[in-house]
């Protein structure tokens, strides 16, 4: 589940495979498009890791940070 | 379901919304890379339709498309 | 080029492999999200076909159709 | 460009915005499937992160990998 330290929420995402991972994330990149509010993010082959922090009010968490989890988290209960 | 007509294999999918949508079609667009078999497909919004047929056999309904309807079907099970 | 007709604006693009007519397609998604502007549109390996009209205006091309067939343009000239 | 180091080759990639970056990673994510060699990578906003080494060899640096930052190199020059 999701962590928060050092002023960001983390959490990692596991799928079947790459193409499963992929789809994930490019559900998020257009739902980050949607709201303007973009991850940092890293993927190798089935395995997706998020940190979230709001940079434009000082690289804090943020309601805009639990809105991207929450969604992200919704995305992936399809997976699972 | 998928229909067999005119020497094509058939189906529309509909999604909660476009980015649904367009994660279901990049998943495929993996699987079609991966497989190099690539479907006719067009999309609106959060309906996609594929149309599937084997150019290399002329244009006939091959196993490549019976096999990619069941990749497309298993993903979709994800979404409904 | 694009072409007006029966109240809807099409163009057909044409990429060195489905690999980059895909690309092509993904920022046009994520750049669909953001002006919450959705093209129907289809492709069949390294073709794009889209055609613009607007739903809310009664099915007409407007505004909206144009700046999004400039921002096609645009990414698509990366390509050529 | 790409340095080698610690067997691994790594190179950061930076774009206009971030649509122009999450279609390059749609490119290579593709490309991944097509050779089935998948990158460690990370992005934020448009700046992507690639970071390649072989696992099946012992996680050191091969010839599929330098294969990938060629692809990723090509695609990357049309953005330039």
């Amino acid at each position: 589940m999701w962590e928060e330290k050092d002023n960001k929420l983390i959490r990692s995402f596991t799928f079947e495979d790459f193409q499963s991972a992929f789809a994930f994330m490019t559900k998020l990149a257009l739902y980050a498009e949607q709201v303007n509010h973009h991850p940092y993010w890293s993927n190798i082959y089935n395995r997706v890791t998020i940190e979230l922090c709001t940079h434009d009010a000082g690289d804090v968490v943020t309601d805009k940070d639990y809105n991207f989890a929450r969604a992200a988290d919704a995305f992936y209960a399809k997976f699972v």
